[in-house]
């Protein structure tokens, strides 16, 4: 390991879009693993819409990242030096240890993964964060039953293409939402979805009728905005509306747009829930265990979006998944 | 009874506001009861924020009151000629009879009242729809639980009124929002509410979160607009918002405003939910006499508003509670 090494920090809070002067690129010493610590070198660092709320200074379900502080992230390590009897050198270990190229941890939150088991991207997305997410958003929040309806926005993103698969799992109908053609024929041909709706088309409302002629039992909501206010009007009755992320609200500047058609509600019997996944720690390696199962048996697929790039490449990388250029979970992974 | 009698008919579907064109006046010949049917003078009607979407068309719970047809309300009538094994001349029946002066019926969904228990009016509010509404949306849909805090708005109606005494009797903290310091004295002073907020005063905001520092539980919302998307910014941990209507946004031409504050629902994980009281029809009997013991024991007051009148006070007796004119249950009593 080099005497220094680079890290991303937060330098300004963004006005809508982040820009790059929000963002700082700093050299910090090498830290070394104090008595019950280890030191680890940064392999693959996971990028999440839920990154822009964490930029606002506004009370949410995790403080905001403090101006002048290394940027929170997922990441997986590779440790390098260790004090910590639980971690030794070679070892991949997943945690949040922010941006940066070198980091120094206890193993408080940080959890050992196999590269040999799955690919470490995969820790990152099925396995990860966006596994857990889905699995516990729509068998929990969403009390999802067999042979129910299932309706997903961002289909095609890390949390939206497990949603999708897991119901599949359970014997549900599921028809997804996504950007463009390719992310649609993704859904349909590859991730075994009924149904994949491409909400930039034309006819795009239309398409969204026809393909729920019975009504949505679960939706998923990932973006927020018109989608979220389109897929109340198809509410079944007693249908779950699952709150899951807003990303076509977290750049916007203004008041954010609230679902004008929430009396539906009202009409259909149906509730409206959100969640935070942090809420289910003690379950993820029941529900990790299960995915994994259901990726041995093929019947999922981790879909993962890799960009090779530096630390330096963060901010850029971020602003993929905003522009709706990902598919699948997106990581940056260190040369 | 006269050869004739008077009916409110829709006229129009009104566009915002109800026009007094959009009703027409009729006379309509009187109806003898039939075999097995009973005849009936109407003595009270009952009017609800509700009516005003029942004149839309468009799905809802109820299909739309059609053009032509008498309009759709609760009454109360007295038996005034009848060939129904279960109703007998002097009888006061409650049922959904429309709003005209004479009734013909075959007794389905109408039931006998005691005047010499309740005054009629109560049967229209405590014991009736309103006090329904209150009962089942708070412990059934809000699932309160002793202790919690409750919020809620329109709390000097017919709803929100019995919705704070029925929170009171449950052992919890109570904040009524009503418009108007009259309202808001009632409220503290008469019907045991903690505290109650004046949303047209300066300083609501502040007051609201002065009110409810350890934030809210349960938020009964009878209003929607601003004061719901306010109210989102109170929620505590796990919180259930209620939606039983939205008066404030009844007679909006444009798009309804949707709750901006939405996502409060996932950083407090807590969930909306919307219901209609019909599907608890077969527990009004078990409500009902739960209320009327909480009623002679003196810990809830049933608060009606009686307007005498004629039939043709309909139209404009409808506006005021639009125009929050009305405290508590707002009813038509014919001379």
């Amino acid at each position: 390991m080099s005497d220094t090494h680079r890290q991303i920090r937060l330098a300004a809070r963004p006005q809508g879009e982040c820009k790059p002067s929000d963002w700082e690129h700093a050299d910090a010493p090498a830290a070394a693993p104090g008595e019950g610590e280890f030191a680890g070198a940064t392999k693959m660092i996971s990028l999440d819409p839920a990154m822009r709320g964490w930029l606002d200074d506004r009370p949410s379900y995790l403080p905001p990242v403090g101006i002048g502080d290394v940027m929170r992230a997922a990441s997986i390590v590779e440790v390098t030096a260790s004090n910590h009897p639980g971690f030794a050198i070679g070892d991949h270990v997943v945690g949040t240890f922010g941006v940066q190229e070198q980091v120094v941890s206890d193993g408080r939150g940080a959890l050992k993964v196999d590269p040999d088991t799955a690919p470490l991207a995969t820790y990152l997305a099925a396995l990860g964060m966006p596994g857990m997410t889905a699995y516990f958003g729509l068998l929990d929040v969403g009390a999802l039953k067999e042979g129910e309806t299932v309706l997903v926005s961002g289909a095609a993103g890390a949390v939206g293409s497990m949603v999708g698969q897991i119901a599949k799992v359970k014997g549900c109908r599921v028809i997804g939402i996504a950007g463009g053609p390719e992310k649609c024929a993704l859904l349909t041909d590859e991730l075994g979805f009924d149904a994949a709706l491409d909400y930039r088309a034309d006819g795009f409302k239309k398409a969204l009728r026809d393909a729920t002629p019975d009504g949505v039992d679960v939706y998923f909501d990932n973006v927020g905005g018109e989608i979220l206010d389109l897929a109340l009007t198809r509410l079944a009755m007693k249908a779950r509306v699952v709150i899951c992320g807003a990303i076509s609200q977290y750049n916007s500047e203004s008041r954010p747009q609230g679902p004008s058609n929430y009396m539906v509600l009202l009409v259909r019997r149906a509730r409206m829930e959100g969640f935070v996944v942090f809420d289910y720690a003690k379950r993820y390696a029941e529900a990790a265990q299960e995915i994994a199962g259901w990726i041995a048996e093929g019947r999922i697929k981790s879909q993962e979006h890799v960009v090779q790039g530096a630390i330096d490449d963060f901010p850029e990388t971020l602003q993929m998944l905003f522009r709706g250029e990902n598919v699948g979970k997106l990581v940056l992974e260190l040369a």
